[in-house]
């Protein structure tokens, strides 16, 4: 039996969960296409947190207690930088230096981001694939009160407690997609938008200009796990930053932000009371238990997302 | 009483170690100009280990039990790139990433190394000035039978073992000394070349167009301190350096190289049989123990230097 070919857009932690969860099945070829909008540069040193925490997390380096950032960290060259009267406000671990380093010194070369991504994964022996959206740069920025932020200046430095009026992807419009990104959609058995933010992390991947088309004209069906349960976030800032943009800050909301895309929206049971309104926004709904607390969980909504999968293929060719 | 302004070219472990016996000094306002032609970039960073030895020294930072690098040291950020899949035959900590890091995001924005160098002091607490002796790159390539190689590869991929046959400072042709170069020597009371290499830490000082101009033309008298005791060097490769490209590998050999330019050799009491020899090449030769072994033999070798200094401008005055 071949494996099945699940292509995931993802970025964060809810993200690196599903796609580990994807990892973890036999039977799985699994391509993650990662957000890249909220790199940063620190310290003159290219920062990718999101896909970072890909990286960490299919490898098993993760900090599994905070879900980010690598396990049996340091903190002394951030110490350094500190004394050297460096803001320091991100914190950037020691091991994690060692990767900002690698990937900075590739870019001053001119490899492509795509390739040093591919090479990191390889090197820490990942064997799903980790492709990035874009190799052009693509920054979230963020409208508060305080102004306009770079995400990380929002996300980290002022701990999402600004509120959100506005979002911005400088540089998207002359974005091309990857080549990669382009056949993993159409070669895709499967695709599944993974229960990332909608508005941060998956927006900067779909407005990239061929992507949303590339998924329409793909053969495989597309599914979406629902980010946010019972009206509440797992972690970050989803629930309020769609709240304060205008959407309906539940499973419904983000239902309908994904319209037209989905086949399947993969919701918890908490929010099976939707059924009805989200039937109406043209998706089938699927209620099951998406809480991914540890990597059972994980691994069983995987399968779940698989099994409804199969059930569906044979549903619609009978 | 205002203080003796000491202005000491020094590179290396010897240089810093002779640097700290003056910093120790009451009444010595130290100034030290120092090597940076064994610089290397190394990761996509600027590594600058003689400036950085003496930075860690100055600072109280050094690994006292290797003479350079930090104390209290990770090698996380190294693991990773050796993880990636780097060279690593450098060892660099990840305090010392923290340094490297900011100095190269600075070289990156256009600042003057000697600024950068001056606020990492600054940062660092050190009070002594620490000058570079030229803003533009000098880099010490050594000639084996390995061919030519940089410095760093010579001296710690292949630990300093390949027979050394000539030395060559790329960019030292084109390098102009730094303003503040000048006006240490020209402000100088004393000028001190330290017990460092004479031709990879101290021949690229000297060799800076101008630099010995300046020395000569200065009013203070200029000693150096003999990196040879007993035709024996304290650390690193003076002694098979000096011997393969043709000079005598002892405190004459170190005098007769340094002729037209110091009016005081200081030599250990051990190599007091070169005295008459010593003279007839034109300088005075001054015999003390000159082993630097702790803080207390580095401060009494300074403090032994500066009474020989007051005791020769009262001998000249009289």
């Amino acid at each position: 039996m071949t494996a099945l070919r699940v292509t995931l857009l993802a970025g964060g932690v809810g993200g690196a969960k599903m796609a580990e969860g994807f990892a973890n099945l036999p039977n799985v070829a699994l391509t993650v296409i990662g957000n890249i909008a909220d790199d940063q540069d620190f310290h003159g040193l290219w920062v990718s947190p999101d896909i970072d925490t890909m990286l960490y997390t299919l490898s098993g380096r993760i900090n599994r207690d905070q879900g980010w950032g690598v396990a049996d960290e340091g903190r002394r060259a951030l110490d350094t930088l500190a004394e050297l009267g460096a803001d320091t406000w991100m914190f950037l671990g020691d091991r994690d230096f060692g990767l900002h380093i690698y990937r900075t010194e590739r870019l001053g070369q001119g490899h492509r981001p795509t390739d040093i991504t591919l090479d990191i994964a390889k090197q820490f022996g990942i064997k799903s694939r980790i492709l990035l959206p874009t190799d052009e740069k693509v920054q979230t920025q963020v409208c508060t009160e305080q102004g306009w932020l770079s995400f990380q200046d929002y996300f980290v430095r002022l701990r999402c407690e600004p509120s959100v009026s506005a979002l911005h992807f400088e540089g998207i419009d002359a974005a091309k997609p990857t080549q990669e990104t382009l056949n993993a959609i159409k070669d895709a058995d499967l695709i599944v938008i993974a229960p990332s933010n909608p508005l941060v992390s998956i927006a900067p991947i779909l407005e990239i200009e061929g992507i949303v088309e590339a998924m329409r004209a793909a053969s495989a069906p597309v599914y979406a796990v629902s980010p946010l349960i019972a009206g509440k976030v797992v972690k970050g800032p989803a629930d309020r930053m769609m709240a304060s943009l205008g959407l309906r800050p539940n499973a419904l909301g983000v239902a309908e932000h994904y319209a037209g895309i989905l086949d399947i929206f993969v919701a918890d049971r908490a929010d099976s009371s939707f059924a009805t309104q989200i039937k109406d926004v043209g998706m089938r709904p699927v209620f099951t238990d998406i809480l991914m607390s540890d990597l059972a969980a994980k691994t069983r909504l995987a399968g779940d997302v698989i099994q409804m999968f199969v059930s569906e293929t044979k549903r619609v060719s009978m």
